[in-house]
């Protein structure tokens, strides 16, 4: 029979471990090896969809998520995976955006247009006033906002992105889902119709005239 | 009494509303008309910290919750914040970062190296290959890293970021937090020596040598 | 260990499949391979009856099940058991009809005179105005109403009418059950007089008079 | 105080009542004054769908609930509820019918042809050999199966045949719905063909070629 | 607020005036002023049937309980009902037997023959021998046994000799109940052929023949 | 796998064997082939006491329990038990008294003298109007209401009255238990000082003045 | 609407309070500003047997509890009762005891004996090698140990010793109880023999010989 | 099978033995042969804390737990150890300080001077009235008290008193622990700044000047 001693010196350096374990690097990974990427809206559950707990009381949390607007790919969402992937031991990354998602909403011209008419001046703002060496050449304001023409093309176009980017280790493993937020369910991005008539996809039901200002070609 | 067709034809809207919500704008706000800045860290535990639903079942979510490496301001933050402040209702900004930071624990000087000695040079580097027109200026690589010297220092300053913004409407209000790791606990980020001596809050217990490459004065 | 790439692809396949299941006819079968065939009485409760959940939360049904007043054979119930049977891979059907049933309770000759009161002549009324080709010979109205003077002669009848009918295949197991509302329990139908006796089979107690049509001889 | 058997009176009345109220005619209502037609398939949770109780442990049902294979009009349908409204208090109709329906998945001239193939003549088939009296015109043997080429049109349909017709009295309230399998969600029948694009409603997916028998015109 | 000592001093009082309740005679009647005698059977539970609680965790019962073979008046019955009713505080008697009771089953001669069969002879038995003073006239042994005929009838009797007895108060509240263990219910005793006949009431479905010994006229 | 008729008849049948199972005599008895002889006073939880089930949800009953005043030997005891262990299966009684009995707590000649001073003659008095053949001698009236001096003692000699009856099989196995209502503990009787000093196990706490009628020497 | 700033200050402020209590002198007080003083024994439950809670998760304990062998009156326990109602806020104590003590079980000079016995003198003992200022006369080692002779005087002794304590304030509210460990009940120290033959109060059931070192007169 | 007789032996004899465990010395030892001496502060939740079970519904318990103001080595401690340890069974002692301890919190000086300011003169009083060959050397009422200025230090010099103290015996196992108010997390007791700086464990943070009378050298 062990002494209370014995296990009471198990457990209080477990947590230990645990409470500390971004100062291992690597060896103190999230327990899933994972990464997510998802978009910030709320009809988005990331638990739900993916089967996994982001978000839990102290102690359970056993991926890194990170969220933006649409979920797609950004200097910042490059920078986050770059510094899980290559120092605190993640394996795979997981990105997921969403039907119904208020980036295929409105036309980024308008949200331009927007600023400008209440006397801001996008081109020349500092995105990050804690980093004015990242600059925006100007005319890129609305592209930089990020708006989608078709969420299943971005979401193919952002697992491109990090499957091709030189800060992501090459052997990470790196996939791209839908939530459906009209069925409540999960499915792999796709272009055939009959699969994406069932959802809104597009900017097209969002009466959104015109592209978006092209990200890829 | 009412029939079950007048019943059936209240649900039916109800549901299409939440639905469809980020087609209104404004008036299809998230519950709480609150936008959520937080570490991608799952020690941080959103809900829990904040008391309130940011990864729930379908339907339930009350908040829209940004989540990157640190917590920190970035462009991305800020595009994404702009966003729903602008365009979506959001009133209130929180802001949570937590001690034993992943971001202290390291010198971004020594990941840059670390990228170099793999024959990457990230002064040639497109950040987003989505967005070629965000360039960073060579030599600010490390800098844009957001590695922390002082998690409470960096949460003021975040604060600060986000007021000061001009995409950001001035009725805004904002806060920042910190979360405690070893005590589970959320407390006001703080410089006072007694409340901060209790955690760790600075890149000093990490055996980190250095200043990380400054982004305020 | 398994990627969640993996893990999400092996679920969103399992679901596709049970949501199109009629879709693969005789593969798609409903888990039970069981088709039911009961009153549509509330107090007549299918689950609890037979043990099997026949409405269920989404996802969980594991029978089809056919309902009318009484629960008797008629050309819709044929129709959709040789549905069933022969195209979505249906091997048993259960009867359920029950005690106190409504269509022991009148006489069908007062009722086919209560529409002819109210002006209706029920020997020129088309039955299914989207099929006119079904036709009801003059004289036969009451008949077709349904209604039955034993419970357990009806059961043992419509079992019989089952098994014996060409478009229902010949190896369907078939079997019928009387519910018996007075004492909530099941039992096969009889004409054993002490085990009817507990409860209400005939129209006897409910002051009929005379014989209802006769379906059989 | 009231007595033990003042109260134990009261109670055995009260069951008595319900277990008997069949014998009362509109008095003894089901407690929604509620007749569904719904489709007796199993991806169909009525109870979940509606919001109701129709299938619940002894005692507690609030519905008549009539399911038939594909929740369609049929002089049984009919019979039924001019049973319930005439004579045991019904004053609602609630139809609901499906996406993804088997009625849609086959071609009924195929289905005819699967019978005469196996030496079975559809136009020399007694339908329900308890009443003979039924007759089904020779070459109607395809249209009786009451296979559909569009869900929203069939449903549409459905509630019009039951608001004509002479044996349901004018003043019943009738709706029909439609039961999204691919989304679990309730919606009414429409032609609009944003709202339909979601589900499979039309005979098309199914790969069904050429039209069923026309109901109606 | 009070203290912790006055709250004590309280709690403490109640419990002991609840252990030591009989020690006060009428004032300390058991919670429902009531006397229930019931049939000893397993089937028969007293607390679902009559919704009261008189076998439960120690200091919640609310009511006396006397249980016999067939729950028929006795000399002990009366003896326990005269103390309850004279001397503890009850101030209602509810009687309760139930169908299918053992005392139906057997002709109470042959068990007295069953005994003489093995050598004892019941006219010659000391009852109770630690009262010898209580005497049995010969050849009234099968009469005591209390077989029934009929449980309705003996149900009615019972109440009767409860009613008439001398040693019961006169404004005692008496009543008699029926538990069909067919059906789980609860009724009261009745001659009605129509209500009886749903159950086993008499010793005819046991095969019994001839008559029980007549304990009235 | 079995088909829905086969696991419906299996059902059936257990059901129909539990609900007449007197009808079996022996073949029938209930679950633990037990007989209980309790007193009937609320403060005695017999299924809490013994482990036991005599008062459960219809279907659930393991024992035969009789209680009465006491939980005393009488005539009615002696009949119920004789019944249970000759004729339905019982193996095993177990008697169970209680301390702080009301049987304990009064003078059974000053209750002789409540009813004469309401001009109740008890030497005049048929104990059981259904059977006048059963008589007690004149002047014993006060002890057959069957008072006690010693609790333990009574359920001793009560055990004693079983084992000794000639009614009883030889084989039955008998034991006597005493139930603390101070202690709400369970105990064998016993005349040892110290484990009765516990509790109130003779009328002496009661202020009772002189000794019961004596039922045994 | 409060923002969710306000409401986290409120929360984070209303914890801080809890957590640092004691720093606050009398307004920090515990909730029921109660200092219980109990035996150390594994068998008094002091939550069950108070209604209070001592030893609870994180931030819900609402009074001091002290405890020691026998739950006595010692000068460590002046000293603790002393900090928390002159410093603390305490302005109740509540004293509990227990039968079946282990203080009863042995007599203190076998104890003392033991000691010698194995070469140990205690007349040069330092009790508390932390405070030597604290010295035992010599011979009164045995007085000490603090054996009990009867647990209801010990208790009524505690009271009055903490009563005429000058340490302790005089308006301090303070009782004393029995939990009886035979009858899981508190009741109040007595004399009274009836009340205490219950149970164990003595050391004459433990077979003690002669009295304990005498602690008062 | 066993009889309910011999289960019934069994259970009795069981509760039997554990209630009166304290009478078989060591062979009645609680089920962890454990002692704990804790602070009686109600922040310190002793169960959750060490993950046993010292307060919990009568039976259950599984320690025995000495607590006092500090959870300090007195003489009591002493004497309640020295007890359990020799005479009880008990194998192992762990103790439990706090931070934010009371303790820490004035200066002992302080605290004396009160008295002195009320009239009461420390160097004179009985600490313990009922033993007054207890005696206190004239000046050492402040360093009585027993306040601290370090809880680890305190903690690791109670645990060398147990360990050195004659009256413990030599092979039993000791630890000591800190329960952290601030993070609800135990430690061990350490001098190392860095895990010593997330918690008060001084008198400092209190605002005390000076050190205590010391205990230790």
């Amino acid at each position: 029979m062990k002494t209370l001693q014995e296990e009471l010196s198990t457990r209080v350096e477990a947590y230990d471990f645990w409470a500390t374990r971004r100062r291992y690097g690597p060896k103190g990974a999230n327990n899933l090896n994972l990464w997510v990427l998802a978009c910030m809206d709320e009809r988005l559950p990331v638990d739900e969809a993916l089967g996994i707990h982001v978000d839990t009381p102290a102690g359970h949390g056993d991926a890194h998520c990170f969220r933006n607007a649409g979920g797609i790919v950004t200097d910042d969402a490059i920078r986050s995976a770059m510094l899980t992937c290559n120092f605190f031991g993640t394996k795979e990354i997981v990105i997921v955006q969403h039907t119904q998602c208020g980036m295929l909403s409105v036309n980024a011209q308008d949200l331009e247009k927007h600023f400008r008419d209440k006397g801001i001046d996008p081109d020349n703002i500092t995105l990050d006033s804690t980093l004015p060496e990242l600059k925006l050449e100007k005319g890129a304001f609305a592209k930089w906002i990020g708006m989608m023409d078709d969420v299943d093309v971005t979401c193919m176009k952002t697992v491109e992105a990090f499957k091709n980017h030189p800060l992501i280790p090459k052997d990470t493993v790196i996939s791209g889902w839908i939530w459906e937020v009209e069925t409540r369910r999960l499915r792999a991005p796709t272009l055939d119709p009959e699969k994406r008539a069932r959802t809104d996809v597009t900017s097209v039901p969002f009466g959104v005239k015109g592209k978006q200002p092209p990200r890829w070609s």
